[in-house]
């Protein structure tokens, strides 16, 4: 099933049209986005979600996000689902209509059953690949232009990476950047664990903050374990005792092997990972 | 005004709602697009602006579109448009709806009025500047999953890079390469003119092969002008006698002025070749 809500609290049916075809979420990919894990009726950081979606509205010019106007309509959506216990919920902002200077922002909400892939991946772990996304470690600082870091509509590149795995057998990619480090997922952020420490890359190199990695750092902090934030080589990752795709939905997904090359078991790493994220909504 | 005709041959009001919130193009700014410029009735360039298309569709995994039904929409939105002389005729095609397999490509023309500040800049001419574009120019042969070269929906950065102009008091931009060559406009081909020589750079360094591009070198080389495509540096662009702008809604816009600086007056050699491009739709 599917829950629309509009931002001004209105609730939709997603099975029809709500859209102009010249909102500029469609003509240009010019909006925003985030992805909610709603589990047991509960917004998993939704806080650190609408700070993002403020973040990216900031960096691409659009009006600062009404805060307590997401809050009611994620919790709209809650209230208004009947489908499985979990909820992916996205929330979307775009600039509006093409050419209608007193046009406003289109925004909505929209609750979605999880995946069966999902899921799986979850259990099972997956198969990745690395792929160069062109760009070096600086350009995000230099080039703000580029929205490197900004949670955009624009992601055709992530999607046609995805499509990329598909065709070599994997089901996700590892972007690097052109001096070999670890950038991040199309849809995800890397965490690797060395004995009883984790890493991810700094968000200064041009990749999204990630909401699920900061979840899974705290949780593990508070377990005892250490955590970094730092670069990463890509021809690191097949040493590691643990290379991990973490997002909201497919909360810590499991890495088992990198370019069609069996990783390191990591089965009880990430076990214990994902107790310790979990436990804490339990 | 603005008239809407999808694919199927069905004339819409664009001032209606008529696509669903998780459309692909929406969700993901997955889809591709072309912009044609009709004058006096005629559709200018369609048959490169479909062949565009295609590569695109092609390089980003969507179905092959259906050329004749192209051409049949273009020409209903032509027959019902009763605004000015001019219609900016935008054809849009999206992935469909998302985690729906049996979903169809969404697919629409939408005929639109030229902005008054378009036929400025044609008039005109504008300010630019260069913004990096943070790749080099050996990328898009290597990753073909960055879409270099596709026509994609995801836009939000090239509207980044035209709101940065407008920080800067200019109206357009040159994206360059990291080694310093000349990339493209954000919804532009750039032609530069040396004696009687036109000058574009090769779309195998990640740029879209230009339709208005190939329409004026065409009518440039039919009145005796020599034209190259190969590689230019930004740092020559100063010393050009000309620097253009092209798009099919803009046609061949001239540069005046470059990061600030006056470029050397080439209003004669736009006059020229303006003159040249236009006979041809006498």
């Amino acid at each position: 099933m599917r829950v629309l809500a509009f931002l001004d609290g209105t609730l939709a049916d997603p099975d029809q049209a709500h859209l102009r075809v010249d909102d500029l979420g469609v003509l240009r990919g010019d909006g925003i986005f985030e992805t909610i894990l709603v589990t047991g009726g509960r917004p998993r950081e939704l806080g650190p979600h609408l700070d993002r979606l403020a973040r990216s509205a900031a960096m691409m010019d659009l009006p600062e996000p009404d805060r307590a106007a997401w809050e009611r309509v994620v919790q709209l959506v809650i209230d208004n689902w009947s489908g499985s216990t979990e909820i992916a919920l996205k929330l979307v902002l775009t600039r509006g209509i093409e050419g209608d200077p007193s046009s406003t922002p289109t925004a909505f909400a929209l609750g979605m059953e999880i995946d069966e892939k999902v899921k799986r991946a979850r259990a099972e772990g997956i198969a990745a690949i690395t792929l160069d996304r062109g760009i070096g470690t600086d350009v995000a600082e230099r080039a703000p232009w580029l929205l490197l870091g900004a949670k955009s509509l624009s992601y055709a590149i992530n999607m046609a990476a995805v499509r990329e795995a598909a065709r070599r057998g994997a089901a996700d990619v590892i972007f690097t950047a052109t001096d070999g480090s670890v950038l991040e997922g199309p849809t995800s952020t890397v965490i690797v664990a060395r004995g009883r420490t984790l890493y991810t890359p700094p968000p200064t190199i041009g990749i999204l903050p990630g909401t699920t990695q900061g979840d899974v750092f705290r949780a593990a902090e508070r377990a005892g374990w250490t955590t970094k934030v730092e670069p990463l080589r890509a021809d690191e990752l097949a040493a590691a005792d643990g290379v991990f795709l973490a997002s909201s939905v497919r909360k810590l997904t499991r890495v088992h092997t990198l370019d069609g090359e069996a990783l390191p078991d990591s089965a009880e790493v990430h076990a214990e990972l994902a107790n310790v994220y979990e436990a804490q909504y339990a």
